[in-house]
């Protein structure tokens, strides 16, 4: 087993290390060697982890796996209410004293929803401190991210090494892993990253699917390897926003009941009541959407109103369930709670020094009373052993279902299976002209052969963006082991849901689709796959003016251009069968980077030339009839203006000329390669060159220099078929000529 | 009058010429000509206008602008189902002759909503086809814009001009008026751009909040007049969409009693069945947003159900009505009818044929039965006396409230009040450092006392982008006069309400704002701004690392270079000030442009050189110790660092070199200007070029050149106080200094 422990071990280590910017100026100082795992071997819990089951000091059940379903029930009836009390203010003065000692962030949330917090990370939830990653933890998300002290707060309490008191300390400051939102690539135990109104709570519609579907394709009777819930607090703000109403109307729809969201309403907004722009019944309309809807009146000191919403919500089993949580923003601050000025700002040593007061609280900033601490201590222990159990379940699981466990193992370590990248379809010049929409779906289905954590779909437009994969059925409420998802006409919420199918397991590698230039409805989402190095693959056709008749408010023309600038963000335009199954290859292999794949409608022809090889360096010669590294002129394409710059070529080269042509099918790829490897594509020495692409020249000043022409389109498209608009807005071979003779 | 009734004219007709591309390669040859506007003299209609009522042949009762509450529940009773019926399917085979003959589009709507289309256009709306743009016209939005055809073929039966046979029958053909999808810049008669699902109804939402102000400032007890509905039509991919519940719930809110959405209810997506997706109850969503719910169960032949149904949506005035009418999509195709395959393609000359006889259609391709053309000919002059009735009805209110006319006038045109520049703010470098985004509030203020139809809010953030009017108070259901607009978290609804309000009169100049970085939720919005020519001006504060402390997720880094490619949006990031002055000077004027005003949370100090009138130009020399036109380097800035390029400034000059400091505070103006410009300030011959920017460095090669340097930010941010944030990424003078020194 050691051998086959290690990639486990490995993955979970990968995805703690933070990528952003060089290691001389990344803005966290987390390394891995600083996260201590439990000292298991693998999948397999080892004599040395060996749980103890003792009688805790605290009156709170030990919840072991075994007894977890009347864990949280027995909790309920024992808990001592004058030590949760306690503990709640501890999280509320943990919070009011970062953000006091930061001078920064917002105070207001983590003391109204201390209490959620509390029953949450004390009471409820299973995990394991000492590995955040441990796959079959509760998921939590804080989508109301700006209240991220709450969610550091717990996970300080909880044990968790990446928060330390003084993490607490250096919260929103240079290099700490308590930035002033929840990021989950700094701080394990954080599953996300919020703070963009919304995208957590379908974050955690995506985490609550993927529980779904990998407990009904590798659950057996008796071996429950997967299961666990999805808790969520929002606000509203969270409420106010599209997304949150298009993950919402999913969740209800797959009827995914173990999601469990706390709405903090709290009737305060950044400008005042919400009865300023937010009056709507938020209840009746989840109930709606399908969801189970319970409202605690008290969110203040209501803890077993708290607690016996959660069990009712447990109970119900075939809907998602929203607790409506009325709270008191900024709960025991005696001038400035339920105000807005609770909600961003430190409250002023003045203000904490009455909060102090007013709350009972004598002890200095961050400090946590030794009872609390003790109370909360067992969760190390508890959490090392509900993983032991669960090892050991799974170690007994992998006897009995050997090809179920070893494609699980894949999705919990991201491992891909050995050899998967031969199921990549290669062509030559003789296979048959496709559109590279088409060509996508051959490698969505070849890749769906192989990768057992690959799934996905389109936001209505699965004929269009031809990402059905043929093998498999539709992931519905009654049938979700299947793969296809039908998200609806709702690309915002569907790049956020497959963020936290992403973010579930290193293994799950969901793709989403919709046409190219309706990236604009989902970008923050795609902006934060970026950000939180979640591996979603975005099947983006009609990338172009070759869509023709629908028109301008359907072409992509600087949409090429928005992504090149975005950091972290694969943008790739294949220009044929090869290319784009080198995209997929590279989608898959770069694992913290999301991918876009900007394809055509129209038919292409497949290309002398082109290589799986050569898309994965991002550019790379075609074709070059001179000698030496010195053409006459070099032309410049992608996607399916690669086409046109084949043509030109080949009437250039008829005229005597030395023409090289070049496919720079992801600029990102291309800046990864060496200096050398650069100049041998586009030597310095040549300045004669002409890029050709079907959307804004900005940025293409880059590639071809001063001396060079880059044609392209830089006014809205039109509605016409889309040869003559090819043709209107000079995107041609004779373009290309002309301006190839003109710099050469 | 004759003076002040030419802005009128002026107005209307300019805003009929497309602008998109250059005049060779327009993609419409409208031209302004071809408009025929109603023989009036401005306002007041005159005696060549005198329109006689007369017995039309049809059984409709004539509406005469004074009988418009009874006329409608009048043509109720007496309209001759037979003709409907025919004029019902005269549409449908209008949309379905075009798809046919364009072999491409959509003819499942327009079959499906014939009957509300006929409805609407023949029975229930006001408006003058011979004059578009007459200020009092119902509107109506097709939100479901890939149904164009269905306006279309109303828009040709009620007699527009840009609607003929030939526009018909060159249906998504080059140089059209009859676009793939609703465009008002190509289509007089068509409100706004639809296409992308759930624009409309948010556009719809914007047009019928601005009815709803006017209304309240201008009308007098006995002088009602502004008054007018706003009808929209919306499917269920629209539904889907998160911009339609944000816009709903705002219209909710607002109690937006002349907002009449009829909701296509024909159960299928492109996907199919919409219960593969789509399974909430939206008539229970629509009932928790606040409004009044109607469903019309037969949609295909149901007329008089259809009829009552407005009927009792007019009857409720103080919430917006959504009819959801259950249709079949395709109705009368006898083999593709409610199925997705008529929902996107012709229906093949089998399918036409056998949904003639389905039908009893005898007639030809894009025949108009005589019957049906004499039923619809009353609206043109029907037309021509509702406004020329309402003329009169303004001349007397004229007369009555002079000052009120004047700025209504404004509003109706879009003259803007004469010298209304002169409000505008200036500074000097003695004026106290401030952040931009309160310089932003200070012009603001200003522009709200001299402009009539400026109005705008922020999505919650009013407070951090500064954007409340002081003077005003809030617009909500019972203080709809008033000009601040609390749109709350709801960035995607706020810009498309925003384009909405922009498209409803030429002189309303609606602002909204947010975080820089939350374009991303509203981008779809701000494309179509752009596209469909409105003058929003968004009002993006915290516009870089700048913010400091809440992290990545706030700091925008790629959104200048993502705008710079967005063709006909305005990018201006302003260093102080003057320039803060001279970016609003600018977005008001460029009345066919949305702005982007990129706003610093962080105090900078009043720059020497600075100005409006530079500001005009997008980029200009704020300092410069060199002789002739011949610097030993050009430092170029924008926003916040431009400070930091005139500090280094200073001290390159103490080590006696010759700096030029230029202010590149929009590339878009700065295209525009002549040659000879651009070289004055850019001269080719010096190549030693450094740009600051704490942004994406992508597209500033086009600035710096090949042996410049860009100095910028290429990755994420960090959670930080800001001052750390541009040390740490070094956004610094003294990195400004180094590149100065290597490349000159």
């Amino acid at each position: 087993m050691a051998s086959s422990s290690l990639p486990l071990s490995q993955a979970i280590l990968s995805r703690s290390i933070p990528r952003h910017g060089s290691s001389s100026s990344t803005n966290s100082q987390f390394s891995p060697s600083s996260l201590s795992l439990p000292t298991f071997s693998g999948l397999k819990s080892t004599t040395s982890t060996t749980f103890r089951r003792r009688t805790l000091p605290s009156p709170v059940a030990v919840r072991s796996p075994e007894i977890r379903a009347s864990a949280a029930v027995e909790t309920l009836e024992k808990t001592d209410n004058a030590l949760v009390e306690k503990s709640v203010n501890t999280i509320r003065f943990l919070a009011i004293d970062a953000v006091e000692k930061a001078n920064s962030g917002h105070p207001g949330l983590p003391m109204g929803c201390a209490p959620i917090g509390h029953i949450l990370y004390d009471e409820i939830m299973r995990y394991n401190p000492k590995n955040p990653y441990w796959f079959n933890r509760d998921r939590f998300v804080l989508s109301a991210g700006h209240g991220c002290m709450l969610q550091y707060a717990l996970l300080h309490l909880a044990g968790y090494d990446a928060v330390r008191e003084e993490d607490l300390k250096s919260f929103r400051q240079w290099g700490s892993k308590t930035p002033g939102h929840p990021e989950n690539f700094e701080t394990p135990g954080v599953e996300v990253t919020t703070g963009p109104l919304g995208q957590g709570i379908a974050n955690a519609v995506g985490l609550a699917l993927s529980e779904k579907h990998l407990a009904a394709r590798f659950n057996k009777p008796g071996a429950e390897i997967v299961d666990h819930y999805t808790y969520c607090i929002l606000g509203d703000g969270c409420q106010m926003e599209g997304i949150s109403q298009e993950a919402a109307s999913l969740a209800g729809h797959w009827g995914l009941g173990k999601l469990i969201a706390f709405y903090d309403d709290n009737h305060i907004s950044i400008d005042g009541d919400t009865e300023i722009a937010f009056t709507e019944d938020v209840g009746a309309r989840f109930e709606a959407l399908g969801w189970h809807v319970i409202w605690v009146k008290n969110g203040n000191t209501g803890y077993d109103e708290i607690r016996a919403a959660i069990k009712e919500a447990k109970a119900v089993t075939d809907k998602p369930t929203m607790i409506k949580v009325t709270t008191t923003i900024g709960f025991g601050s005696p001038n400035k709670a339920n105000s807005y000025s609770v909600h961003g700002s430190a409250l002023g040593a003045k203000e904490v020094e009455a909060t102090r007061q007013n709350l009972g609280w004598p002890y200095e900033p961050f400090h946590v009373p030794e009872d609390v601490k003790s109370h909360w201590s067992r969760h190390v222990p508890e959490g090392a052993a509900l993983e032991a159990g669960w090892n050991t379940k799974f170690a007994e699981y992998e006897k009995k279902y050997p090809e179920e466990a070893a494609d699980l193992k894949s999705i919990i370590t991201g491992e891909l299976p050995a050899g998967w990248e031969k199921a990549l379809p290669t062509y030559t010049p003789e296979s048959p002209a496709d559109a590279t929409r088409n060509l996508s779906q051959q490698n969505l289905n070849a890749l769906a052969k192989v990768l057992p954590g690959f799934l996905g779909g389109s936001a209505d437009l699965a004929s269009s963006n031809m990402t059905l994969m043929k093998m498999f059925g539709d992931f519905q409420k009654n049938t979700p082991e299947e793969r296809n998802l039908r998200f609806g006409v709702r690309e915002h919420g569907m790049g956020a849901i497959c963020n936290g199918i992403a973010l579930h397991s290193p293994g799950l590698i969901p793709y989403c689709a919709t046409f190219f230039v309706f990236t604009d409805y989902m970008r923050a989402a795609i902006r934060i796959s970026a950000l939180s190095e979640s591996r979603v693959i975005y099947v983006m056709t009609h990338d172009s003016i070759g869509l023709g008749e629908d028109g301008p408010t359907h072409q992509p023309i600087e949409h090429l251009a928005s992504f090149r600038a975005m950091p972290n963000v694969l943008m790739l335009r294949p220009a044929d069968g090869n290319e784009t199954a080198g995209a997929y290859k590279v989608a898959i292999l770069k694992s913290k980077t999301p991918s876009i794949l900007a394809l055509s409608r129209q038919k292409l022809p497949q290309l002398a030339g082109t290589s799986i090889e050569g898309t994965a360096k991002g550019g790379y010669v075609t074709s070059d009839n001179s000698s030496g590294n010195n053409p006459d002129v070099i032309l410049i394409g992608t996607g399916s203006e690669l086409e046109i710059a084949v043509k030109a070529a080949d009437e250039l080269r008829k005229e005597g000329k030395a023409v090289r042509v070049v496919s720079l099918v992801s600029w990102e790829l291309f800046d990864e390669q060496s200096a050398e490897y650069k100049e041998s594509v586009l030597p310095a020495a040549v300045t004669a060159r002409v890029s050709i692409e079907a959307g804004s020249t900005f940025g293409w000043e880059k590639i071809v220099g001063s001396k060079g022409k880059a044609i392209g389109i830089d006014r809205f498209g039109a509605s016409a078929p889309a040869g003559k608009i090819y043709k209107e807005y000079g995107i041609t071979a004779e373009a290309v000529i002309a301006a190839a003779k003109q710099v050469s």
